[in-house]
């Protein structure tokens, strides 16, 4: 968050920006026992799903660029979120079954730039990325996406599990990229369909693997075992893109 | 080059690398007249085939960690360089038709990490880069590359275009990504076989695209119309390798 301008700091500010319903990426507020505006704060927060961390004032003094936080900070978005909904209309308003990369917490601004870069150029309906521990889109990846983030929409979401069961419901089939999976040329990737990214270091979370259809894996015949995660997205948006639209049977 | 072990500075410690044959990526000289041990430095540098920069006493003095340089600073690359044809033989070795990338000066360390990553893993033979305007074998590429480094070879050459001449009268047939070529599932790109890539901002230079037997692209279908140089290379090194390895006809 290199942008100082996508930081807010102090009561008012922070209390004006959720009045005018500014996406917030995350909020930070002092521990401790809280007066009457900033427990207001922190329920307007919550009214609005904003992940809310109480942090102590050490950190929170870091963080701050003013140095007159008032006990809260707020990260904006550089950019607007949109809903899961609006994605699967997006693709119904192109005539197409829906296509969709779930990033299962992706850090790397840059990672999640370049990802949105391939997503717009695939012609992927949108991305969704979780709330927490997670890159959100900030300046840098907004620079990094290169331009594609005024276009590809992305949705953010508290709980990526619950996010695909809501997606199984839809008639979407979900497949996960891992090492131990099956190769991805055996995978019929048609249809509406969400493709599972895991973590640069860690891949996907276990309880998000287990809800999904297919374990798919791209070929590997080297003697290091894993792709960069903005690379091996790019390689699977690309087999899926070439069995929808280009596969001869 | 943020790892200091890697610049050398002074005339004696650059005598000594020059005597070693340690790889050096490249040379910085003063300006003007010279004393004979920099005559003796440069001509050595140049029956190397190493590139000697000449510039002046303020730019020596930005790029010196010591503020002892003597007139000669010395970047040395992290890891050796192969030849061309070790790449070849890497490729006879297992009984495969060669598959090598050229990158036709790509800049950023974190580009040429993530594709000598992508490159080891799809089990390409080897990767080629010019000595000139390009990034070589850096600290920072050797960390992006996630170990690929110490696996993969790299060849760096003083000219791109002469050494596709080399290639084609060996047999190998040179596919040019570009935005206006043909779809990449359209072009055969099994058998001996290179792939140029070209710098990040300018594509493919034009001398090098006119030695090209074919121009490939990648399809796209959104509103922006440039991937990440690392991403496309990864696309392509699959859509090579399907075909060579996995396609059905």
């Amino acid at each position: 968050m290199e942008n100082t301008d996508l930081i807010l700091e102090g009561r008012n500010a922070i209390t004006e920006a959720l009045k005018a319903d500014r996406s917030i990426d995350k909020l930070f507020v002092i521990d401790g026992k809280h007066d009457g505006p900033i427990k207001k704060i922190v329920s307007e927060a919550r009214k609005r799903n904003i992940v809310v961390n109480f942090v102590n004032k050490d950190k929170l003094n870091d963080i701050s660029l003013t140095k007159k936080h008032q006990g809260v900070i707020a990260y904006t978005a550089a950019y607007d979120y949109v809903e899961v909904k609006d994605i699967i209309e997006e693709a119904n308003s192109k005539g197409e079954p829906p296509f969709i990369i779930i990033l299962d917490s992706i850090e790397d601004p840059h990672n999640l730039g370049a990802i949105l870069r391939t997503a717009n150029i695939a012609g992927v309906h949108g991305v969704i990325i979780p709330k927490r521990r997670a890159v959100g889109l900030t300046a840098t990846v907004a620079k990094t996406s290169a331009g594609a983030i005024e276009y590809t929409k992305v949705a953010r979401v508290t709980n990526i599990a619950r996010t695909i069961d809501e997606l199984k419901k839809q008639g979407f089939w979900i497949a996960c990229a891992d090492m131990d999976g099956e190769l991805m040329y055996n995978v019929d990737l048609k249809g509406s369909m969400a493709i599972v990214i895991g973590n640069e270091g860690e891949g996907v979370s276990r309880i998000v693997k287990e809800k999904c259809d297919f374990i798919v894996k791209v070929p590997m015949k080297g003697e290091i075992t894993s792709l960069n995660a903005s690379v091996a997205t790019g390689i699977l948006i690309y087999e899926a893109l070439r069995q929808r639209d280009y596969k001869d049977n």
